[in-house]
């Protein structure tokens, strides 16, 4: 498979291998799929994840269908089911079917909603090797939200954000216990290497908003990522790490140096960062932002964030905003990071002859012909007519 | 007037007068108008502009005016009228009157309808007078792009993109002679000078794309305008500097550096830039991402860009994101520029109260609270329902 990565990649075979090796790209792929491996890391393109799933008030199988198609056909890279109760196991499997692309999951959501705060690392041991069996190819383990974690969390306007950092934050707190997770992360690794289950250490401390960015629950947890890295990297667990959260724009390079500096360079899997929390109904361009800056900055891999953040779970057309907007980020990132021009370039040329079907094939959005007026080949267009500069000059 | 500014900005008196002296911060106003002045540079928010006008072949004086409403309602701080033939005199008039806010133009627009290649720099001179006297407060004037800036840009994919630089290149190349406007530019200064027109010096070799990001054309115009700007300064004309345009993410902090040591640290007036060239349908992102970095380092006023961009005229709701999007984008600066987080932070404690009141109406859009369903106080919202994180732990 390899092979085929590092073709569709455009990277030479030995520098994919050695990457892979050092656990610095990732190839996300269950051993028992039969699909291309999505590459996430260094020398690779910058990948793009959509989150759908139904939540316990709102939407169903049928319409996170939905969800999934529109990500997949604005060419989301990944995308992770998020559902919660309801028919979770139909969903991720028909996904797994319809879609030859990488699935995540976040399988403390499904021992969380059947066991509450009864749950056991045996019933989450159970869930996941479930999980792995249908052939999820990648899982959001929040094993690094220790004690520790929470007291520094005291000082925060939003202790915490992340829905399953919460679910184990209040069993923790119940059971005047550690993390289960983290204690139990030898058996987590037992149990998944087999599938080739990639773990992405979730950051169930990532901050909620700009005041708590950057801060000790933050930067704690972080280190526990980074020592949790090396355990899946030694036991030949794919992993990769998830970031924050709300950030500004200032702290970002600090934020990506320093989790590939404690995670050995492993990949960085960031949401947003969003860079102010007043972005509500545009949180997709807050994202957007900060993605970029942290792709900049080293970050492989960005989950997008829809207009609907902080107001309700998207619709289906924010599903298809979210991940346009994510995917621009990411083709700005690596015209840097990867010298990745070429088809600007022929998006340029084709401009220059006003070459509207070119343009409109070469743009990111490959859906664009059927939603705008195209002007004919060698016309100008209505923002400027007669007086195009192209053609003034 | 510096006194109600200064008050606006939250930043003491001396330090705006000072910064006013020396030309790092520019009040748009002309002394004509009953406004209060708008303030663009340094110690002050970065500000976004929204361009607005018809096409020869598109729009017309009522859709216009509806989309300058637009534009003040998503809360632009400034307008441009970028209107060519029909009613430009009657449209700056109108939104002069309507909104409160600084009205800029392009004058070399209309001499050249109606003059075309035969205009001369005494029809220049009459018009920005006219619309000097009209109130117009601050006015684009390519005086910067030369024949040496013509020669550079032979190699480039695209030549010349701004508008007005297309005008001026094809009469210069057709003439074998000078930019008038940069012979001229005495003549400039000593018109607009009694009107407290601000001139925004237009960047005529913007590159319209990644590929001529960065290159000889566009700095030797650049150091032209550093030229000219002190020559404003020296001359007692407010001035502002118009930059890019197309670049690619890594070269815009050296972008912005450069114009602020080239041009007196005068405050600099980015449109965009936009990271990518696939962007169309998306632009209004790919130019918050741009604007967003160039604020962080240096720039002080953002120009618009609409997801019409590259495609055609925008629509009245293209208008409207395009604010909207570039005002995440400036505030996003804001937090950075100004350590100007408290209205964050009071979102970030409405948000752990799931207080929706109070968080609609801190979002930066002020009418986010009319789009959406808005969840009563205290109850969660659709994206997680009862496994609210906020609720659990």
């Amino acid at each position: 498979m390899l092979d085929v990565v590092a073709k569709l990649e455009g990277v030479p075979i030995n520098k994919l291998r050695k990457s892979v090796k050092a656990g610095r790209t990732v190839l996300l792929r269950n051993e028992g799929r039969d699909i291309i491996p999505c590459a996430v890391g260094e020398h690779v393109s910058t990948k793009v994840n959509a989150n759908i799933g139904f939540s316990p008030i709102e939407s169903s199988y049928n319409e996170e269908m939905r969800k999934a198609h529109a990500a997949v056909s604005a060419k989301a890279d990944t995308l992770m089911d998020l559902s919660v109760g309801g028919e979770t196991s139909k969903t991720r499997k028909t996904i797994m079917e319809k879609f030859p692309i990488p699935l995540g999951t976040v399988p403390i959501y499904q021992v969380f909603s059947e066991k509450h705060l009864d749950f056991t690392l045996e019933n989450y041991l159970a869930e996941i090797e479930r999980q792995a069996r249908e052939g999820v190819d990648y899982m959001t383990i929040h094993a690094g939200i220790t004690n520790q974690c929470l007291k520094y969390a005291k000082s925060r306007i939003i202790k915490v954000t992340s829905r399953g950092g919460a679910f184990l934050a209040s069993w923790m707190t119940k059971n005047k216990s550690e993390n289960p997770l983290y204690t139990g992360f030898d058996d987590i690794l037992e149990v998944l290497k087999p599938y080739g289950v990639t773990i992405s250490l979730g950051d169930g401390m990532r901050p909620a908003c700009i005041a708590d960015a950057s801060d000790k629950a933050q930067f704690h947890e972080l280190k526990v990522l980074g020592e949790l890295t090396k355990r899946c990297q030694k036991a030949g667990v794919k992993v990769i790490v998830e970031g924050p959260g709300h950030i500004p724009l200032d702290q970002i390079e600090k934020n990506m140096k320093l989790q590939k500096k404690l995670c050995n360079r492993a990949p960085f899997y960031v949401l947003g960062p969003l860079v102010t929390d007043l972005g509500a109904g545009y949180d997709h361009i807050t994202a957007a932002i900060g993605g970029a800056v942290a792709g900049l900055y080293g970050a492989d891999f960005l989950c997008y964030v829809t207009p609907s953040e902080h107001l309700g779970l998207p619709s289906v057309e924010d599903v298809y905003e979210g991940v346009m907007a994510t995917r621009v980020a990411a083709h700005a990132v690596d015209i840097v990071k990867l010298g990745r021009r070429d088809r600007d370039d022929m998006m340029s040329r084709a401009r220059k002859k006003l070459d509207w079907d070119a343009m409109y094939g070469l743009a990111l959005d490959p859906n664009l012909g059927r939603k705008h007026k195209k002007p004919a080949k060698g016309k100008e267009c209505s923002m400027c007519g007669k007086y195009c500069a192209l053609k003034i000059y």
